[in-house]
């Protein structure tokens, strides 16, 4: 398995006129090595090379990390008092470009750069970002659960709405109904908002205290078994208003219209566009003040965005989520997120928890 | 505050021949101009710079952060799908160089280069982090208080230990014992090992269940008001052998040697060398696999360490880390470590967690 994600990403470089790269993303190490660690200020990367038609994966690690078993050709030890910029320099070709993540710090490619370890420096993440992209059937079956398992999540977040409940009391608890439901950890930190705070996407839990009649927003996600989920829901808690109603069938018409036409072939920004046009044509345009989704997978946030931006076709095995939404400032915000596998013919919604108005029974 | 702040790390520049940089680091960003937020893969960043003598300072911003209400002169917006490298190169001044955050991530530097913003490149962090290095009164009168709390968390720690417990229910129930105290988060991951496990100094709480006899290493911190702490200690739980208890001794000795030299002017790979002698002198050299220390202000991990490589001398105000350790493989791991400010006359200790040998009583 490793062996063949290595290859594939060695191919893709190829296609981009590369012949070596070096990869710092932890995970991205794992998924390519199997070996996981993470090296915080540290000196971390995986070399990946063809010289005289040969592959090679070579691993750069400090001697203060965990044992590397790492399905790899070489690891090379170095330790705090060592640089390991001329270990990295003489493992790359210094008359051919160099490949580089994306997340390589300025720390290391500066002096990379200065060493003249390569005849130029480009990003080249797109070669493993591409592939980790294409999730297997074993990787698809595991976001399934995630999914699954955020589904009975959000059973247990509604049932905790209650009048006097902080933000952060429900956010802090949601770790360990997580764990008792098989996962290991949030994939993000939790987003719980009340009344006017859904205004805001990236609103953080604080003190709100909750009071019968606010609107309750879920932005959610967890990790099985190295995999990530992220879904969110709009709650009401009183009969909603007109007004509330029309904003929050907007959304959930915007979800299901983008949801409805993923298949092959068809466009990211097309599928940005499905959600976006209903929610334009409802007003509501300036108020929708963020791309439609992301991928996906071993993170929260893949790349490959679904934007008006991106006009790849999506491909089979690609996850993302359709999350349309719309804030309006010191009233209310409403999101409907889901994650969607594409598959040949359509796409997978991997989250069944409902999207229809749902008053919470307090 | 900022603007003193601000003028410092300009001043700083200048002596490195610099009139301009890009500071990404968010909590550098927070330090400087009062404004925090996560932005995880999103562009966010600082220039700082000088022109026909006016000193300024502009921070770049998604619009999807939270309102950017900021020390500083302008804040230049922008959303999900522009790029924000032209906007940046249009700040620099492309006829000198533009110093870059160590933290800079490729994605970004790759194309400012490519854009030409300026007539060179390098690593300028160091500006910042000598200012940063330095604490004022109420920056140490902060890590006090974090100390304080981290001392009182070590004696929960300790009572927590008794037959059948995990090391991942002692570090899971840590948090809630902080915020109790009054600390917002941990600062790092907490490190509790049983027995053998702490021979690994990196050793993450896992199923290990602990059994009486099982030595006990407990390496954690917490962040009060954004400044953290870090501090262990390693207990017995039944009379200590006569190897034990000379490992322990020589750590405790390795540990109060370094803390007895430290002074304005002594240099940071004195303070190594002072507790590496008392571990080399005793045999137990190459046990002690890792540098005797790191600065710690608002991460865990600041730049400068306390290394055989860093012969600058300590300054007042600095706040670093003095963790000597001996790692038997298969036996037993002992760490001693508190955090010391730098007076005019020596140094302050800001753990008051006694280093004598302790037999817990289960």
């Amino acid at each position: 398995m490793h062996e063949r994600r290595i290859a594939e990403v060695i191919r893709r470089l190829g296609e981009r006129d590369l012949d070596q790269m070096l990869v710092c993303d932890p995970l991205a190490i794992w998924y390519l090595t199997g070996y996981y660690t993470q090296p915080f200020e540290r000196f971390f990367a995986l070399y990946l090379g063809v010289k005289d038609g040969r592959q090679t994966a070579t691993l750069f690690c400090n001697r203060l990390f965990p044992d590397a078993s790492a399905y790899c050709n070489d690891i090379v030890l170095f330790s705090d008092t060592d640089d390991p910029v001329p270990l990295v320099a003489a493992a790359c070709d210094p008359q051919k470009a160099l490949g580089v993540d994306k997340d390589l710090a300025a720390r290391w490619l500066l002096p990379l750069m200065g060493a003249r370890a390569a005849s130029g420096f480009c990003l080249a993440s797109d070669a493993v970002d591409a592939t980790r992209s294409i999730k297997s059937a074993e990787e698809q079956e595991l976001m399934r659960e995630a999914s699954r398992i955020n589904d009975q999540a959000m059973s247990w977040l509604a049932a905790q709405v209650r009048e006097g409940v902080t933000e952060e009391q429900i956010a802090s608890g949601l770790l360990a109904e997580y764990r008792r439901l098989g996962a290991t950890d949030h994939s993000f930190s939790p987003i719980v908002s009340f009344g006017a705070n859904a205004a805001d996407p990236h609103h953080e839990p604080d003190q709100t205290v909750f009071h019968k009649g606010d609107m309750v927003l879920f932005d959610v996600g967890c990790k099985y078994q190295w995999y990530c989920s992220d879904m969110t829901r709009t709650f009401f808690t009183a009969e909603p208003t007109e007004h509330q109603l029309e904003v929050y069938e907007t959304v959930r018409r915007a979800n299901e219209a983008a949801e409805a036409i993923v298949r092959p072939g068809v466009t990211f920004a097309q599928i940005d566009l499905a959600a976006r046009r209903i929610i334009e044509d409802a007003g509501y345009g300036p108020y929708f003040t963020h791309r439609l989704g992301h991928q996906i997978g071993l993170v929260d946030h893949e790349p490959g965005d679904v934007s008006a931006t991106h006009d790849e076709p999506v491909q089979v095995g690609q996850v993302f989520s359709i999350e349309p939404g719309i804030y309006l400032e010191g009233d209310i915000g409403v999101r409907i997120e889901d994650l969607v596998i594409v598959t040949e013919d359509g796409c997978e919604v991997l989250n069944s928890y409902p999207h229809e108005v749902c008053v919470l029974d307090l």
